[in-house]
């Protein structure tokens, strides 16, 4: 149960850049914060290192990480070996594809771990930061997908068939990458702990060519503010 | 990619009576059958062993066991050994309550699961073993919660954008136990293998008094079939 007038929310954080603006948001709007991140076999290990500085940075109430064995089912390039990750931009193709780093099911598992944790803490509001504009390839990051995950998980939990149905928060969906950071930057965000590189080295440092990392250089260049990324 | 002709399907099988019942329907139905488990932290763990024999005797596919962390959450009688597990027959109070063996989003997660698992395995059929008369205190076991996830998840999902929608079967959602146990008594099941009692011990054996073994045993009485389960 929540203490009188404590409002938690549960934050899913990669250690991206994203989720890094949005725990920011969350703070901004009083919300006591426990932040959620996974290990599910993703290559770019250096992204839970990112989430740990940048929950500790933001000073969470709490901050889990759990590990679910996505890698085994295989299927994209993010977790499957023997799939290459693009390196060049291959992700808004003429005929709008869904591209290789797709993780079947991702955010669908992601949310309902949130869904779960939010149930035990007492806490209705979830945080999640996906983006409809710069990410238009993934099913699971649209507003259609949203609303629905939340109707269905409402209908699967103690606490919205009692009457305490929760929220699931999603203040990028409809941003730039170069207004997400806009966002982050007045919030005092410190960009360079976080990591966007699909293939980061062990210290975090990224390659600066992939595909998710023309997105974000591109993202500071157009919200004209200096880049931090720590590049190979 | 499914072989031409071949039908695939993901099964939820969690070593108790109604999953392998549903295994054997699917099979029954033409389906090459890959089960799915959770190793979720459960205090039952004879379950698994349990699933694993299902598994073998009805010759799956492939049979994955995924561990998830969903014990670290807390909240449930199941995961959590601060909460007592009823041993009397609690489960359908006067208030239809929702009993304390309820695991926050259980349900939202191993569907999600299955999903991924389907997507990459190019099956667009999902079984699940749910049953809204027995346990009509779970949310997540209601058809409701079952339709709304199937909607949600084909929105997720690339098969179910690319016009290639999975379908949650719960073929036992309507059957009391006895119906349940006799389907699967016509299709041969051997429910000696299978274990529902909450607190089983290390061999299966069940403890003949939770509301779990009650149900169960009522069941088989309800059926006019002989029990096989081992009790203590």
């Amino acid at each position: 149960m929540s203490q009188q007038g404590e409002k938690k929310a549960v934050i899913l954080l990669s250690g991206g850049l994203d989720s890094a603006t949005i725990l920011a948001l969350a703070k901004e709007q009083g919300y006591s914060c426990y932040a959620l991140s996974f290990d599910y076999g993703q290559r770019h290990c250096s992204e839970l290192d990112a989430a740990k500085l940048v929950a500790e940075s933001a000073a969470v109430v709490e901050h889990k990480i759990i590990r679910i064995g996505l890698g085994e089912f295989g299927g994209s390039a993010l977790t499957d070996p023997s799939i290459a990750v693009p390196e060049q931009r291959e992700l808004k193709g003429a005929d709008n594809e869904i591209p290789v780093t797709y993780v079947p099911a991702r955010n669908l598992l992601f949310l309902s771990f949130a869904q779960g944790w939010a149930e035990v803490l007492g806490a209705r509001d979830i945080f999640i930061g996906v983006n409809a504009v710069d990410y238009s390839g993934y099913p699971d990051c649209r507003p259609e997908f949203i609303e629905s995950f939340q109707q269905t998980a409402n209908l699967a939990t103690r606490a919205g068939t009692e009457g305490e149905p929760s929220t699931i928060h999603t203040p990028l969906i409809e941003l730039t990458k170069a207004e997400i950071i806009q966002q982050g930057n007045r919030l005092g965000v410190d960009y360079s702990a976080t990591v966007s590189c699909y293939q980061a080295d062990g210290q975090g440092r990224a390659c600066g060519e992939c595909d998710s990392c023309s997105l974000r250089r591109a993202g500071f260049a157009a919200a004209e503010i200096a880049d931090p990324t720590r590049y190979l």
